[in-house]
């Protein structure tokens, strides 16, 4: 049963397909929240969506729903790019921050965006949805539990149904956008660890007819950590059977797997064989992980505790898949980069 | 997304544990639906629940929420006995109405309640949440679709966690609570056919101590149906590993299995073995049916349309459940009542 | 390794199709075995198996094959209704005796075939493969461990592939051949426990077009125990999706679920879904059980002890049989008949 | 049923715990094979198992039973590093050869051995078992059909239960005697393609107190094939839980994965939770391929046809893993030898 401290003032930024998934949520499917704002640059869009949700009000602009005084806390689901620099706006303006990945695009912006955070002293948690589904959970907590010992080999991979225009995919995406779920998972996966190399290949296998425009729709990375475990992560831009999601840890004391590509608890038996129906959307995996992670934040906010996914989580995972693009421009290995006094990825070879 | 047609106002009715759980859905979960008053006879239970959950009204008079003009539907959820008046008397009010499962205790109640729905024209949904179930829906899909032809054996079971007080369960409770969810079950999953021989067996299996207060824990009913299918249906108050509901049919083209007693997509490797976490409580997986229930019922609501789950269902439910009570009290297997013409169960020796 | 103890000189009795299958293992497959002759009073039959395996010795006369000194025991693969009067046979002539189910058609039978090993000291194995299954051996040890307490309900079923012709097949074979195979596993996986009552329902489902000829091509059992637990038991002469055989028991402290329907571990995930291979003829699923039944018989024969299988298990199963087939007469529940002394089954009602 | 053909006359070279388990099975579980002779040249070693086993030859000198007219086919079970030079000395004698992985230890080696068996005309099969697992096979069956399409990203992995004595094993025995399993299963599931590059981290994880011996008891392989697929493949000394030996292929068309964990089918659900017991051993495992792999060296032997493992298959396998050492011993990816023509694996950086 909720409090009566709850629900938590919530102002959307950002009323795309993300946002408007969020903002649905905040005002009809999470008791702890309410959907108090929403603002978007885009004309209308914003006022649109409130009044769809019954939602009080909406801004063009987002510095005014920054200095919107009901507000409490906002959700970020603006482009990638502007990501940083809206934790610095929002912390400056005194908000609890829920911002989707990538948190940043580059170490320098994720560190002004941890900073900004740490001042103001306000919770900032990232959207790594996979760190609230109930299997990850069950298996990252049995690695934390220490009774499995410790990592030795991760395996995590993201593969997205079907692949969009491939002409509108920016270079990068597959490794800033689709396989740093995976990074931060493996690293959530091997608590404490940092990694020490990471080696990546990347290629367009879906679309060869698009390589020549710098299309990667298929990646592998090895990712080597400090404490000797030494991970997988693979990523592709369509996978015919669904969605798919899944990851393992091999230890010293145990193996744990995570995910699964059912989509519901129904087996079907005929002449054919065996049958079962695949997992087709991430929100068929993760309808429960998407409400549940919003619902950790507003907890977080209200008892004024660090979310379970924070600013420094972002980093590291963007640290990986900095190392990763650089892998895949130099043919080498690649020690990722560590902190800010080190400026810039060292190639190993 | 929602339309602009909803949310539908509803009434709660009972503020129980179950009404309880539906309120919080209905205020909090369920875009589609507010919950818009509560009546409860016990004194301040139903304004408790409405303070904490924002419902503008309460109310200990069930009348007076029926008489109000604001509420277009009510859920039921209250004790059994009272459900088929209740639907009676919110037919006449005019309400749209979900009602808890049973509906009805004696066939000539569920008549009545039948009767005064259709009366009024008002739409009326019983809670067997088992159909809105992912996994028992694809297999129900499987089998109306005629894909596998036509069913010749099926099986149910309904194992509760944890045996309540014992010296506080009504003796055929297993039959009429419990089982009754198996019976609609597989009459669901035998689409068209009408059971026409029940034989059941119950004993005090988990407390013998309580057999001579009459306690029921255990029960199996085998069901003989119109078109050559037996099925077996089997409850337990007491499986000690969690929450067992499953289902399966095998048919002239096939089989298919529903349910599953995993709670999560994680597996565990030690030198031990394999381990994984079982479902423990009906909301571990029922977390979703018990939401999508309600939202199928508002859209009824909206759409002017049937529910899936009818007052005739539940009736043919009941119509099970009482020949096995008779099947135990008599040793013998039994004839359901099939209509209300036919005025008491036949013994079939 | 095999010991110099081995090989144990086995005698073939019946050269059809079972009897060619254990033939080839004793011959080839079997390292503690040796096969020394072949017997069947079908010309020729006999001489062509053993030439084509290498066999010494092949008869036309059962007498002779048992007369033979050189034989320390048999395999009776004869027809179903020879089985008794060999068993007698053998033990008088001092064989070891491995027999093939069903050892009796009566429990008059079975108890002179019971007595008369017992008379001349000599093992007597009956061929309920499922026994040495890997999985349902597993679940059994779980059982008789008694680390899940007393079994409160189970379960088996048996599903064979494909109907042969139906006007070939006797009328109560799916009780004395198919289900027969359930009713051992069943009482091996409620230890101690004895069968205090028997309903029976049995049709002609698949294909009712000779139901006027006595075909019953589909049957469900649900036997009651004293230990107060309930077990139902289904067979089905047609599984379109192959061959079915599970079983599963919910005891007091936990539930334990044996056998698969899938062949082979490779799960293969496309657009239409997931899919598998599933098991299609028996063996596939007891390629291994069905050589290991046979070692367990010649370690029995060379230890001198009495197999895990014995005529007693072989007699329990069959007066379940009896049972179930009276029941289908009558319509009523029958109380299986215990021991010789009590000469009848006795109707309930 | 075996026909007259067979059994094929065989002889064992080697008779340590590999060529002690092929004896047993030639000599009494495979039909088709007749175990004639065994050589060893560790005094009376041959003799005594020769004994056990009842078959009538021994040797101390394996080119007595090279020189054998009575032996139609060799099985080398010997040291890996002596399996090159009796592959040719095998087929300058004429014998049908089955060779235990790794067939040599250089790619001169393994040319010459191919170049012998093709010039003698015999059939040389090598020991990668697991193309003869039933999964496996499966899940390759449907790559090389063309329905799932084109290989896309592939993983393979070969997990062992314990470390032996970590001072007795040579430097890259992860590589040239485990790996190796695992670069011939992934060259199989993307039939046609070859690698390119290969990269490969390995370092003692288990022991790291023997990482100054040179152990490496942990590995992980990316290789990239012509076809533009990516593959891993990693490796374990000591997998607590058992033998893990499982793969997957990613492909344009589908998903096929393959291999289990679980060695029984039954699951056991307690108040714990539920659980199954896992593969131990690698006869667990691999109980019936280890058979059907010679078996099916007998088929290929008798109807003159090449096996569906060559000598080919082993050299490609061995070139990935003199590539991988080669990877970890620069730090950097690797182009694997083709050819002969190409005298030495080629640095890509």
């Amino acid at each position: 049963m909720i409090t009566s401290a709850f629900p938590v003032s919530v102002g959307l930024i950002g009323a795309g397909r993300m946002g408007t998934f969020h903002a649905e949520a905040l005002a009809r499917r999470i008791p702890e929240a309410r959907l108090a704002a929403i603002a978007d640059p885009a004309p209308g869009l914003a006022h649109r969506l409130a009044q769809q949700l019954g939602c009080p009000k909406a801004y063009t602009s987002i510095e005014e729903l920054l200095a919107d005084s009901d507000i409490e806390a906002v959700v970020i689901a603006t482009p990638a790019r502007t990501h940083a620099a809206l934790v610095v706006a929002a912390s400056q303006a005194n908000k609890a921050i829920y911002c989707e990945k990538p948190m940043a695009m580059t170490l320098e912006e994720a560190d002004k965006a941890i900073a900004a955070a740490e001042a103001a002293n306000v919770p900032l948690q990232v959207g790594f949805n996979r760190r609230f589904d109930r299997g990850f959970r069950a298996g990252q907590e049995k690695i934390a539990s220490g009774r499995l010992g410790t990592p030795q080999l991760l395996r995590s991979n993201t593969r997205d149904p079907k692949l969009a225009d491939p002409s509108r995919i920016p270079q990068w995406t597959i490794f800033m956008e689709t396989l740093i779920h995976d990074f931060d998972t493996l690293n959530w996966l091997n608590p404490g660890a940092q990694a020490i190399e990471v080696y990546a290949t990347a290629d367009a296998v879906i679309r060869p007819d698009f390589k020549a425009q710098g299309l990667l729709d298929t990646a592998v990375v090895l990712i080597r950590y400090d404490n000797g475990a030494v991970a997988t992560a693979d990523a592709s831009f369509q996978a015919v059977y669904g969605y798919d999601v899944r990851a393992e840890v091999f230890a010293s004391a145990g193996l744990v797997t995570m995910g699964d590509l059912l989509s519901a608890h129904s087996t079907t038996y005929t002449s054919d064989g065996a049958s079962a129906e695949t997992v087709r959307y991430d929100q068929d995996l993760f309808r429960d992980a998407y409400i549940d992670e919003l619902v950790h934040f507003t907890r977080c906010v209200r008892e004024r505790r660090a979310p379970d996914v924070t600013g420094s989580d972002a980093r590291a995972a963007l640290a990986i898949a900095l190392a990763a693009i650089k892998s895949v421009e130099t043919g080498a290995p690649v020690r990722p980069l560590l902190s800010a006094e080190n400026p810039g990825s060292t190639l190993l070879l």
